[in-house]
């Protein structure tokens, strides 16, 4: 046979080339982003009206393809690297961070074994011990020990992997319907997905209930166990909040591990974006109990300049996730993973197949230092404090929940109506994005300062917006 | 405040400049990747002993950073992308679709939502439906009517996600102990696995036997089922398998539909790999009775060019699934969710977050056109076709199974001995890199034809060698 027939390829000259133009498009893109509205006004069905509805029969030229970016795409982002970005929480994409899953990508390797691309696995695990290390994570954490650290896609996954090795250690292949899981009303909503997903029904998660804080409280998580337990139950996973979604509220880690000690239930810390903060000496209070969690996770996507996906999942025994989640093909077998020498991160996950992530952890931990990813976490921190700082300061405005890290939440003193109004107007102007949520039913404005290119001009601007607005 | 203290980050003409570093350094990649062995011989411990013990704690030169990927990661690495890959499947890594990827990390934008970037959730719900076009699936899979499609990270969560919408069709919020499941002995892992992750007990996994070409034989289902539904319990789930990981077996779909439909069972139909087979008219064979699928799914990220993760999952119905999978805390909330006039994906997966994986989708079919995805995957099945032609005219080997696609799968006639020493001297030579598996028990080497980069005389390459060592 011959290639007479053979689709045609692009040389790798043709890579380099298109290559080029791909990184011009993407330099003036973040050189544009600025002058852009945050968020976009397209109605739904814009996008997909712009397009052919049936694909192309034949080739057509990059530059082409790289024109409907501009012209589709753009016009229907909501700009998350926008410096005017102040909604949900950020989401990283440093240039080191972009680049290197540039590289992953073209590698294009796999790391569901260790010996599909020995690399991937050992890169992976070192830089978990590396961030274990920047974030002083307890020594259980590490992989020298019986734990360590793997890259989940997402907080989501995590918090499943956790109930899936918590529902392990508690009652093997089941049954399950014994099992109670507890977190506070205020915990991210991947909690009680996870339950339904573990084929938990959803009246088997407790609800803890939260003090003035919106902390978990500890005696209240007591008070359900103990009830649970004399009935039987079996208090399997306790889920800690290090930094709520709605509020960044910190649940006191260390009582509650007192507490699931007690019966014996695995402790999970939910750090997604707040655990970032354990990089800084002066924050790392809000960790205190970590020491006794049975498995911790932070997303290096949020606060930490890295692109999504990028989230470190830490546990402190890594039998119970392994036996759960292993189930081994012939099709995979190897000499390295029956050696026993080896991590297979297949069994650590929900999939089987895993891109090379730690590559961007690893050129962001380089290209910033340590002490650049303290400055950046210090500053941000910083900017949210002087914005609530001046929302304290006005006399229709209210903080409306303590503001320990770097999101700022606050209300209108003429009540929901006021607050929302507020809202709308602040993202009318197209120059800033908040979202908002709520506190004790009341409605709430979310200032999350900020983006990596927010600077302290844009906390200014936003600002400026507000105190005309309010 | 001011920005004094703020971490020093690149500019977008920083990010110019050092793109055009990674473009430079991903092309010689290319270019030199056939010369290079396509696994690695490290030892376990290698990677990490090359790195240092602790994070820098200043900030390293990105060139610094560059040179460490020729010194420490790819003498790790196995090429997945290596003209001599014929291991596992192919996992795609084209050009237009690793920069489409660069794009999509520089937007650093989140799909959860449709509000939270319009153009991810419509290019996506629109690029679905031009797969569905492409492959001839039915018009039920179409988001023109109840159905639709969406990008998962891999097949194993497609089928994790079909099992928990058959399993919400069955029984809602739970018991789920009577329910069963349904699959072939030779269908993925990944139905072991998400069985166990949601919450079924291994025995609620039914094993269905397969024919002489390790197909499922349909009256065995019948006879499964009738028999639990005679005891009471509820079939809820068949995976029927377009294609077996082993074999490329091809499950008979349209029989085992009926058998599904009697008992009222969500059929889901893994085309993980060979689903791509399907844009081909002369094998759309393989796909009969795909009209009577509740899902379906396949991964471009395999043999269609595209960079993992993308795994391309169908429903006929999207109710059920994002009942199941919808959890919308008061954060969430937005006025286009509440109009019910647009998708939300992170309904229709496990996580919360979501990139913008549909970018990589759009550049491919539009860089190849539909004529150039056919003309790849004609010629590398023409390619295996091929080699198996030679297989079975040598006088010491024999095909293994029926080979209708791009696997050969073969054996050494003086038994496993000597499979596994054919095996262990094609993959020393460092030049091919085939895996193995079992089919009845016996050792069989897979030679899976092949990557983007694999052409007719690297096939011969190989071809000359096995001759040479058998």
């Amino acid at each position: 046979m011959d290639d007479t027939d053979a689709a045609p390829h692009w040389t790798p000259d043709d890579f380099r080339r298109y290559g080029h133009a791909a990184v011009e498009w993407a330099a003036r893109y973040l050189e544009t982003l600025e002058d852009r509205p945050v968020t976009s006004d397209v109605e739904p069905g814009w996008v997909r009206a712009q397009l052919p509805a049936s694909p192309p029969d034949a080739p057509e030229d990059f530059a082409a393809v790289l024109a409907d970016l501009d012209r589709v795409v753009t016009p229907a982002l909501t700009h998350w690297q926008h410096p005017g970005w102040f909604a949900y929480f950020p989401t990283g994409a440093s240039g080191p961070s972009v680049l290197a899953d540039l590289i992953s990508s073209t590698l294009g390797v796999q790391g569901m074994l260790w010996s599909t691309s020995p690399a991937v696995t050992e890169l992976e695990t070192h830089v978990l011990d590396w961030m274990a290390e920047l974030l002083g994570l307890p020594d259980r954490f590490r992989s020298t020990g019986a734990g360590g650290g793997v890259i989940q896609d997402a907080a989501s996954s995590a918090t499943l992997c956790a109930l899936i090795a918590a529902r392990w250690r508690a009652a093997g292949d089941g049954p399950f319907d014994r099992l109670r899981v507890y977190a506070s009303d205020q915990a991210h909503s991947s909690v009680e997905k996870a339950v339904r997903v573990a084929g938990l029904h959803p009246t088997q998660l407790r609800r803890i209930d939260v003090d003035d804080a919106y902390a978990a409280r500890p005696d209240h998580l007591a008070e359900l166990m103990a009830a649970d337990a004399a009935d039987g139950l079996v208090p399997a996973l306790v889920v800690a909040n290090l930094g709520t979604t709605s509020s960044t509220a910190i649940d006191p880690v260390a009582p509650m591990a007192d507490v699931a000690a007690e019966h014996g239930a695995w402790l999970h810390v939910d750090g997604a974006h707040a655990g970032a903060h354990l990089l800084l000496p002066e924050l790392r209070w809000i960790g205190e109990g970590l020491d006794r969690a049975d498995s911790f996770c932070m997303n290096p996507h949020k606060r930490l300049l890295t692109n999504f996906d990028c989230d470190c999942f830490w546990v402190a025994d890594r039998r119970p996730l392994v036996a759960a989640l292993s189930v081994l093909p012939e099709y995979l077998r190897n000499a390295a993973t029956e050696s026993g020498a080896v991590i297979d991160y297949r069994d650590w996950q929900i999939p089987l197949g895993r891109r090379f992530r730690a590559l961007k952890l690893w050129f962001v931990i380089r290209s910033y230092g340590a002490e650049g990813l303290r400055r950046h976490v210090r500053h941000q921190t910083a900017l949210a404090q002087d914005l609530a700082a001046r929302i304290a300061a006005h006399p229709r405005l209210e903080l409306s929940a303590p503001h320990p890290l770097d999101l700022v939440c606050f209300h209108h003193v003429d009540g929901d109506e006021a607050s929302e109004a507020l809202l709308a107007r602040l993202n009318a102007t197209g120059r800033v994005f908040l979202t908002h949520t709520r506190l004790d039913g009341r409605f709430v404005l979310r200032a999350s300062v900020g983006t990596q290119a927010t600077e302290a001009r844009h906390v200014d601007a936003l600002w400026a917006l507000i105190d005309a607005l309010a």
